[in-house]
């Protein structure tokens, strides 16, 4: 199966988008932006890398749609509308194969058209298997969710629950058993678009957290030159990770990363706003803690937790 | 090391440009892009892996060198300005130390300089080498050389001369003395940006050869519906491969690919323009032959080849 074949069978779409000029098949994609007046372009990229990011073995199309979920989950952060992607794909030769292709376009494409986002270009590539996504969205201009902006006095909430994708990475690595459910929340975390874009306007700062809790609030710290009190007792951690293991939750929940929710500061007049929104999505939001002056001593402290030590994030180099 | 280390010491930059409202550091990068009024954004990838794509053993420097040299390549093949690109780079344990990191800095930061091309994001992660690159250009609305506007008649050209690059990995693979000057046209073959930007009124179709001569004038074939007759006396083959492989360098030229060269069509009443263009430019534009009408038996035709088995690109996969 030549380079083209792949291309032409698994990763060719007819868009009938008026954003798009030339998309998959020429040596660039051309993009129409000039109807995007008044807005911004918001570009984010993140690779998966096979042992590094997901277990060998990995049905193909599960990293198709981990590849996309974790992409869009970038734009999310940054309170963006996903519009186009590119994928570069290496592969060993023994997965150039129609049935691997076949079901990991098919995890892509479904993804990708469930946020009515368009495969625009992308590269094929033969090597150790690995995924890499370029992501394009918008945002109206000055509107995008940056990490540097938190005030000291803001709440920081968290969506969702943490604790999840480390909790399934565990039970993966270990050949145990993994139910449905942490499964789906590891190989298809649920991108937060929705939420981020009605944050634009309410949230100082905001991070999507793939390193892990205390490791991605301290990024919005370092950026903000702000410092962090998080309560332990209003932490989010998922109720069956909390089963599985009432010895290692904690530490899941707060440095085990990949669980792609959003984590925002918004300042404590806005709290209203947050409930209404979490009532219209559905989405649980939890105010966690509230942003500090500067201390260089300790950038996040967690009251109630005993064991401030080793608690980082998820950092594949260290 | 971790990554936050590595993207603060090796892969930030000021830069004091209008166009990037968020570079390198939060959840996705910011543009303006309000003052592209009138112009279309142009978006490639490309993947370099190790043992694939350059040798084991290669230095950092040229590694990068290469990876922004054949994305910028695509960019001169739409004819665009390149404007940013991200980074994807996945590394080995191994080498994500200083020294290699330098390196590899320089290289990239080097080529971008030169041409005007900021970093604003990407992604670091362990496993095993490889560079992926997305790059983003602009060009004046409908302005973009696209492979499927070939027209009957129409000259087809070729930049500069072909067979460097594969009789370098040819050298590269076997240990052999490789002369800097056949390195240097490897590792950094020059991407034709200006000649692409020249061409935007005049060439009907352009590609960049990276498959191999054969197969990329055979994608503007089958993207116009046109086919192509070469006149083997004519084509600009590479001296020093010439004097160095005598019974290959034809073989390395039509199949061999990774020159970077850009392969266009042009009506014949503008030949005078092309002319000028290459007196402009100092590079040697040559008249290869010319687009006929579709034939479903022979793609290209070139006059002059004995043996015309065997013409194919370069594909990984095959």
């Amino acid at each position: 199966m030549s380079e083209f074949e792949i291309i032409k069978n698994h990763f060719s779409r007819d868009y009938d988008r008026s954003d798009i000029n030339v998309g998959v098949g020429d040596d660039g994609a051309i993009l129409n932006i000039d109807q995007m007046i008044g807005s911004q372009l918001v570009v984010s990229t993140d690779t998966i890398v096979e042992q590094t990011h997901f277990p060998e073995g990995t049905i193909a199309g599960n990293i198709a749609k981990r590849a996309m979920c974790i992409n869009l989950s970038d734009m999310a952060g940054m309170g963006a509308l996903p519009l186009w992607f590119t994928l570069s794909l290496t592969l060993p030769g023994d997965k150039a194969n129609e049935a691997w292709l076949s079901e990991f376009s098919s995890g892509l494409f479904e993804i990708a058209s469930e946020y009515n986002c368009a495969l625009i270009g992308g590269d094929t590539t033969k090597g150790p298997l690995s995924v890499t996504i370029c992501m394009f969205g918008n945002i109206p201009s000055d509107a995008g969710l940056k990490r540097s902006s938190a005030s000291v006095g803001d709440i920081i909430y968290l969506s969702g629950s943490i604790g999840a994708s480390r909790a399934a990475l565990e039970l993966l690595s270990k050949n145990g058993n993994v139910s449905e459910r942490l499964l789906k929340l590891f190989y298809e975390p649920t991108p937060m678009i929705d939420l981020g874009i009605k944050l634009r306007d309410i949230a100082t700062s905001c991070i999507d957290v793939s390193d892990g809790l205390v490791a991605d609030l301290g990024h919005i710290c370092r950026a903000s030159r702000v410092s962090a009190i998080m309560h332990l007792a209003s932490l989010p951690f998922d109720e069956e990770v909390k089963l599985l293991f009432p010895d290692k939750y904690t530490e899941f929940g707060l440095s085990g990363g990949d669980d792609y929710q959003l984590c925002f500061t918004v300042p404590k007049h806005l709290k209203g706003s947050i409930e209404s929104i979490s009532t219209q999505t559905g989405i649980t939001l939890t105010a966690i803690g509230e942003i500090v002056e500067f201390d260089h001593t300790q950038s996040i402290t967690i009251n109630g937790l005993e064991d401030q030590l080793n608690l980082k994030g998820y950092d594949h180099f260290e």
